[in-house]
């Protein structure tokens, strides 16, 4: 018999940050949760699941997971975009969610069982000098870290990304106004091989360095930092240009071989693919929470394999723990697997979202639970209730908006 | 003494169909208003507006248009997208028209004033049979159109696209769940030339008409349609295979010289720039309400002007009288206007949306009122609550969930 | 009621330097300026507005600025050329002075508005030798510049471009008779990193420097040269070799990181189209007067915005006052500006061209009148009447006449 | 000894229309005359070459023919553009003239000598019906015409190109204030294969038949015409589509094989260099005139050989027989000779410059007087002062100005 769905609804809470939930329940009882948040515009996923996808949702057969992808996909007309694949990842995720409780498996199994051991992951190391940094990246390191990104406040620059605010841990969306950041890009281009100068002489060559440039550069300022970096040999340079034209990258490309990741911001396989097929990228970091749950994650890593593109999924504090779960399974069975990201959440999201995910030298593990093996804490989660809250603005130093 | 925005107000009205407006009020008493519907996903795109935007708003210089655009693409971090682009086009309709009414002028004087004497205008024409089609088409020219859109019904199809259900006039959004049609393009694909055939045989050459394929064929069956329907001399033949993947229409193109059209989907530039840079479509159809206002609109308009492409605004019933007006303006004035769509909205919603635009003998006016010229009526569209409508869906014969 | 142009006038004066403007005035009573001058072929401008484009302008509605730019393009139906595209800059610059003024707006404000709280100005520094660069980089620094142009004599070589004869401002512009230069690329290429280290070391890495090779080198040595300064981060390199073929930039682009300019000789989007589409410069440098007014920087602007390349216009002595205004007013409104050449006129041409633009701290601003600000005495015109005066020819040492 | 120029004059005259000749004489006594008619804007010329060239004329080496162009091509700074390439010419082809003249060879000697017999050379038949148009293109094959470009009225359409109004012959530049003509595009396409038709049918295929599209099609509308004169074997088929951009060409050049010329609008070898390098055209029709005269004209066809593609050069009654004589010359030397315009020019225009040039049978021959053959009575000249006299613009039937 049809297991249908019967039950679908939207869990808006903010233990520490804001997360949207979708929650999905079938006619045999079986519930599965999948992650919609987008940071800075979470009520939009969450009317546009709750007045526009939950009414289609209900009586449908739970099990046809690829024809409700195709339903949202092609039957909202209109396609693509971070709020509508956001929706359509959080109901995708929950499916797969049931399915693998149905079938009684960790959710990796149904994607063709374990291809690596664990998921090496990558953390944050920053600082507000490089002394800083330096102690940063060494406790990360004495953490169990293979790997670690590092970010350092620029002499000169009021804000640099990745830099907290004090001694709270970075949490960029601090705001329920978007605070305005100042820029500056002559001064970050000077700083940067002098960080990374200084991280490399404390730590040597055996711990993976990452470095994220957050859309800051123009290609070919991304082409000189690239090359200014290539003795420190960075895992990755993320982020280096603004990717809605993909050519950009081109530019970037000829001048430096320094590996580039890019995709926080993607939300489907159109956004890339240029980027991939060629071969202008070398890491992918669209998201399960971003770019349309497993069913499309799949595709876009399948696509990227064929051009020797590995993954390297989003993963800080802006997707739940149900997006960092779905990625644990994802990562451990895709063969051409690069890295995960990982920004621990806070305890109180840590309470709301029980999970079975854990971290050991440097490798997480999604768990052995069937699913995905992450849930929510209703009752725990209402009384966190929602607070606007926004990632900053970066003006340059004339006032131009720029990009953050 | 700079400007501010002090109020700016989310409008949801159901006047035949649902409407999103955005009514921004700034200090000195000027008031504007912007479309941002968005067929079927309405409530996404108030709440995006409602609870992300609005709060942004408040405060800010109503002149500095451009940054403000630049405040809600490159700020909201996750650009793109139907949801996200229909928000800012929003914002930015509205504050085009508060401009212009403070400059006293018609919108279209500050966008450079007439380039031509009226905006062509197509209108639709529809039958269950191709007898009933011609009649269709016949009606329309005699309403004074010098340009039609041609669609029938196809034998031993349920549904096409385009055909009302009954005698009503068309209007594709009328469940409040998606119906679901079925699809058939070799039925299709045969009998498209017979029903040109017949309408050229009827209303000679000196008509335009345009005919919609609504993304249903593949490449290849989009080139074979282009060359079996050349001797007829489309205007356009529109939508012919789905776009996310901008490649695809090099293989149409090689094969047939019929005028494309593509673009109603479309929400950026980045969504159309290899299509029009390789000059792969003849008419761009993205419109002010969807593809981010007035400033974006023109971006793309330049661009494709630098191409030979032309512009063939999307305008249905599904944006509301605000976007016909807008596009109304900015048709006046771009250089490489080509036509805009036309089919006209209900009383209820005309009502509601008093407008200074007038249709005459195949042009449209936007009238001479300051601003865009059209308004809402709050205490009426107050009256017309919102009601949950979708588009179709379409599945093959066998089932599968296709492109509607 | 149409409003009517019935008087445009053209004046050519000199004071200290020749400048061409057309003066537009309409049926209201308003007038606008705009300035058509080309160095050294101002009288062939002032024919092609006075003979061929004034009579065709009497009668026309002031209010359509772009049907107007299109009659004056296709309509001479000899397009594009320095001459050409003078005359038209000039009458579209009048119209949106006039535009702006009957909007009671100063022209920024139809363009979009403030997108920036100043536009950024670079300004020359220039030396008989490395010492005195040295003190005019520092003066100019004192002046408030945060952006330098620095050029200096090459040891060896009798006449460097940039460099004045004598103690007075330089002014290329200085002979009846075109003086003749004699140049020698490789006792330059040597000595430039010389002259950019030396720059460095005295004034750090927080003041931007620029340098103008002035289409006087092979795509080859432009690419040895551009790697050559490299590690001194240059703001750009500008006019490294000629670019009438675009292609030959792709051969720099391939060897060096070092952002480059082009365009102050550039009269219409064409003449770039392939630089920009193929990301080989960073800065496209055609200005206002030169490149067919308002109506086409903005469209070479928008342009260059999708490909991540910024506007840097031309801005010397040679263009009026009136270039300068509608400069500003550009350059705070289009998202992508880069900076601002500046290059301050002599007194007597500021009393001629009474203008609302300051600058402060190295920003300028275009002031708050009406329009783009800046105005033509012209009875104190008139009392300067024109000058033949030529900028130099360089020939290489064998005689060959070369590249200025 | 050197010889040296003593004098440069300038010369405008309308025997029937307006020339702007330029007269250079040298100290030995000899003198040469260039063309630097651009119709339309031929005071702009006068201007350029009074009041900026000829200064600097004076005293120069009038055998240095090379340095002298360089001299004005480099020298100007502000490159290229119809104005300033039209002056060039005019200085290039009188050194020519003088050149021939001192060797005592008429020019094509000097230009490497006869590459054929005669110059083949095409008319213009034209008809405000097809009848007409069959009486005047069997009157021109009477003539000994062997090649005919048609153009015909077209029904429904005010004013086609290439038809005189009246039954004067045809003359373009025929009012003061450009006449304003109405075009339609659609009525062209369909009508344009039955006029092939009808004139095949009538002539056979024996007489080379030309057509001009004159700048009024889109590329997919170009390549469409293209595609539907195919079997009538144009020699071949003339400005399609506007070449600013030439990539457009790349479009009508994949669907159809009939032969394509453009380029009557080029100034410089940069306009044609994509069209030329990727095979988009097979004639260049760039004229001494217009194109920098004879020194540039042979650059232009030296690169076109290189891929095969020949000479049409533009030769109608805008450009004064002292260009037709220098064409006549070019054309019997370069080896990639394709065709060259001829259109008579009327008595008056005769008398004014008097010329050895000949047509018989098809052919015309430059004749064997030293120089180019062909000279200018200033007495009768001056008899003929300057008409203001405009090429029409053309709009399209909603008012949008068009290409003419």
């Amino acid at each position: 018999m049809e297991t249908k769905i019967i039950d679908a609804r939207v869990i808006v809470t903010c233990p520490g940050r804001n997360f949207v939930t979708l929650k999905i329940t079938t006619t045999d009882g079986v519930y599965g949760v999948g992650d919609g948040t987008l940071n800075g515009r979470e009520l939009a996923v969450a009317a546009y699941l709750q007045e526009h996808v939950v009414p289609c949702l209900i009586g449908r057969d739970a099990d046809r997971i690829e024809d409700t992808w195709q339903y949202l996909y092609r039957g909202a007309y209109w396609r693509r975009g971070p709020v509508t694949m956001a929706a359509i990842a959080a109901v995708d995720t929950a499916l797969w969610d049931i399915k693998a409780k149905r079938a009684n498996m960790p959710l990796y199994q149904l994607l063709g069982g374990k291809c690596r051991e664990g998921v090496t992951v990558y953390t944050h190391a920053n600082g507000h000098d490089i002394a800083q940094l330096l102690d940063s990246v060494s406790h990360h390191i004495e953490l169990g870290y293979k790997a670690v990104r590092v970010q350092c406040a620029v002499p000169g620059v009021a804000d640099a990304y990745g830099i907290p605010h004090g001694d709270k841990p970075y949490e960029p969306a601090d705001a329920s106004i978007p605070r305005e950041e100042v820029w500056s890009t002559p001064k970050y281009l000077r700083f940067a091989p002098k960080m990374m100068e200084a991280v490399r002489a404390k730590v040597g060559f055996d711990v993976a360095l990452l470095h994220d440039a957050h859309h800051r550069l123009t290609p070919i300022e991304a082409a000189a930092l690239g090359k200014s970096l290539e003795e420190f040999r960075l895992f990755w340079l993320e982020d280096v240009t603004p990717a809605e034209n993909q050519e950009a990258f081109q530019l970037v490309r000829q001048h430096t071989t320094t590996p580039l990741a890019v995709g926080e911001v993607f939300n489907s396989i159109f956004d890339c693919q240029q980027l991939i097929s060629e071969r202008l990228i070398d890491y992918v970091r669209a998201s399960v929470a971003h770019a349309g749950g497993i069913t499309h994650m799949r595709r876009i890593a399948s696509f990227a394999e064929l051009y020797g593109v590995k993954t390297g999924c989003h993963g800080p504090t802006d997707v739940s723990p149900i997006c960092m779960g779905a990625a644990l399974h994802f990562g451990l069975s895709v063969p051409n697997f690069g890295i995960q990201e990982h920004m621990p959440h806070c305890a109180e999201t840590d309470e709301v979202f029980p999970h079975a995910y854990t971290f050991n030298d440097g490798y997480m593990q999604p768990g052995e639970q069937p699913g995905h093996g992450v849930d929510i804490d209703e009752k725990l989660a209402a009384r966190f209730p929602y607070k606007r809250m926004y990632l900053p603005v970066a003006r340059l130093e004339d006032g131009t908006l720029f990009n953050w």
